[in-house]
């Protein structure tokens, strides 16, 4: 852990590491997805349980999840946990509400007796993939599923790979409870994927799929994309915080929310840049104080070594101008003014704005959603939000005298563009003689 | 060219290729569209140049269209052209405007002291691959720059593949022209992709790419979002319409809509559905006596033949939930009570209500967007409008008794989900001690 200034940095070895943090070679992963895709499109359930024995080393019996498991779930988790999921699902759904797009349904009327207007609908089925095992997120649960129910979509389904002893999480059984899924699938990684995709006879085929996973989940996800059968979520790679601090940061704040974002993995990027070069030293000071304290310290140390950055700028706009330039997914503002400094960000997932505005509480309870563009891709994608569960349609409506008014126009590209039966499709519409 | 009853083509051989249509094996065009990818991002212009020669067989010069270029085009092209240019853009300009998302900039606040809002921001580069030499679609230009221009994309660029003679179709350079877009490159193909993926010394990388392409493109695009570098607009496949009629529709204007859809390649999709078999033989009839007047017949012929469909059904709600399984691009509906018909449609592109809006009138000039999803993915994609050149950005601001209401909740699932440092994050802020 040591101070750069930026300027120096982006000469540095480092520089082109961390602005290109999260790239993945998706296509080295083809060859084997293809693989389990195909099987399990031929194969259906046959080929999930054979995949899931050989890649999870478990057995299943019962691909879907029965109410008897939830009912046993439903036991075992704490109350507080049911308090904490309640309070964040309603936040989570408060906020998801306000979401829901704002169209106008009347006609805009180009000309007198030419209509054209939108409506939208929800995706009528959705895949929820939700990682398991070892590692299990019921948050994510929530701020896939709460907008896809905000949207309307009639079919959600969750599919997860089973733990060693066969079972889900009693935390996911439950979320997923809560929020009125009742079809949740013991099935992970890309014969997941597959499943959604192709559908088996246990299994929906769905026409979205969302949710994180590992690499070979992105690149079945990507496999699904291309076979014209579903639509995915943008794709989301390792957690990123940006923090944009002055004198009046507080360095223990700072330090907590760098080794926060840092726990997520060795691929994750904590990025703290800052004019005062004396509380990015304290901030170090306190990371060192305070690291060996968490369980996860070496995920956050390697993250830190990797992709992590101390970065001292001479103003608050230089911090800015990077901070575009990056793309973070969380940028987080400890200034005087905060407020200011956020409208000036441009390119980002979610801005955090004051000092009690703390990474986790985002992730976690606020009610904004946490799936949010990585590894710079905030440049061109939306954090999750009900509209990736919706679609618009468009319609369109001439009368006699309203098509009369553009048919020249109509005739005139279809010569251009040498489309003569264009060209017939408006005039034969004016034509007394046939 | 035959008539079925739905019920009975539903068993057919044809029926699986008929809701199939538009597949592509894109990952089979992988290797050779790697390589180009590959070669652009090392070699840049000089590689752009020798692939421009191989697959086009021209020698460009240079890259970028010349003022020069502009003026001559503008010479070139008829005066009834540039009325049709103007009057097309006014009316897709004016419905797209209506397109702007109504986004509610004041937070949502799930408890006191916790704020959640939304703005929104313009893609700031985009790319717009535009294709060219024999075919060349100027109204597609039209199409995907208004909405980019109405987002505010700070700068639009187009890669256009030369014609034998290194020149640019005259019409395609006006339509740009015209639009205000000042970069036009000569260059198509998986090489242009490459080049607004990842920037050359002439062309600006940019942050979306969009247009329609051949299957190299296409495999392209899909390289290029898989690398991280560049989002991109839905798959579009062939062109389809689909058209429900009853006994008060025009057998003339069927006939016309449906060869005007099929002319566009082998590949398209021309079908019609009706509760009367009187009036699908006049259909088929009419078109028999019609396509040898077009060049464009055997387009037509060879599409009907492999995609096209004359199918009756006992009622128009039969023919709607068809259509909604199909999930077509255009939908053209002519029968009594049309508008009616139309809100029982949930999956489809675009609606067209009416005998009088044929098809190439809702192609063209009544300002509706003509980029639609395609293959059955009107399920899952909508077709292209302002939305798509813009992202979302989330914000959030906790003061210290905000950040207090979802403390426990916080830690909760930071425990859960066995994340001590994001307990941390939040419990901090609450240390008296440190």
């Amino acid at each position: 852990m040591e101070i750069v200034s930026l300027k120096k940095f982006k000469t540095s070895e480092k520089y082109k590491r961390v602005m290109n943090r999260g790239r993945q070679n998706y296509a080295a992963l083809f060859p084997v997805v293809k693989k389990i895709m195909a099987g399990v499109e031929k194969n259906g359930d046959e080929a999930i349980k054979k995949y899931t024995l050989k890649f999870d080393g478990v057995k299943i019996k019962n691909i879907r999840v029965s109410r008897e498991e939830i009912k046993r779930a439903c036991n075992k988790v704490s109350p507080r946990f049911i308090k904490a999921l309640k309070q964040t699902s309603k936040n989570i759904t408060q906020v998801s509400k306000d979401q829901i797009p704002q169209i106008n349904k009347r006609p805009i009327k180009p000309a007198a007796g030419i209509g054209v207007w939108r409506n939208w609908k929800p995706i009528e089925k959705v895949g929820l993939y939700v990682p398991g095992g070892k590692a299990f997120y019921p948050s994510s649960v929530l701020m896939n599923a709460i907008p896809a129910k905000i949207a309307g979509c009639r079919q959600i389904v969750i599919t997860t790979p089973p733990q060693k002893n066969g079972e889900i999480a009693p935390e996911l059984l439950v979320t997923a409870d809560t929020l009125g899924i009742k079809e949740v699938y013991k099935v992970g990684g890309a014969q997941a994927i597959a499943a959604l995709t192709y559908g088996t006879k246990t299994i929906p085929k769905v026409y979205k799929i969302v949710g994180p996973g590992n690499a070979y989940v992105a690149a079945a996800k990507l496999a699904a994309l291309m076979s014209g059968e579903a639509a995915i979520d943008s794709p989301a790679g390792p957690s990123e915080v940006f923090i944009i601090a002055d004198k009046t940061a507080n360095p223990k704040f700072i330090a907590a929310d760098l080794m926060c974002d840092a726990e997520h993995g060795e691929d994750s990027a904590a990025i703290l840049v800052t004019t005062e070069t004396k509380l990015a030293k304290q901030v170090i000071q306190e990371i060192k104080v305070r690291i060996n304290q968490f369980t996860t310290k070496d995920r956050i140390k390697k993250s830190i070594e990797q992709y992590g950055l101390f970065a001292t700028v001479d103003s608050i706009d230089e911090a800015i101008d990077f901070a575009n330039d990056y793309a973070p997914e969380h940028v987080q503002i400890m200034t005087a003014q905060a407020g200011r400094v956020a409208k000036k960000i441009i390119n980002a997932g979610s801005v955090f704005i004051d000092d009690y505005t703390c990474k986790s509480a985002g992730d976690y309870a606020t009610g904004a959603n946490h799936v949010l563009p990585t590894g710079g891709s905030a440049k061109m994608f939306s954090g999750l939000s009900v509209s990736n569960f919706i679609r618009t349609m468009e319609y369109q409506k001439c009368t006699k005298p309203g098509l009369k008014k553009i048919k020249t126009a109509t005739e005139t590209f279809a010569e251009v563009e040498k489309l003569p039966a264009h060209k017939y499709s408006c005039s034969v519409r004016f034509n007394n003689q046939i």
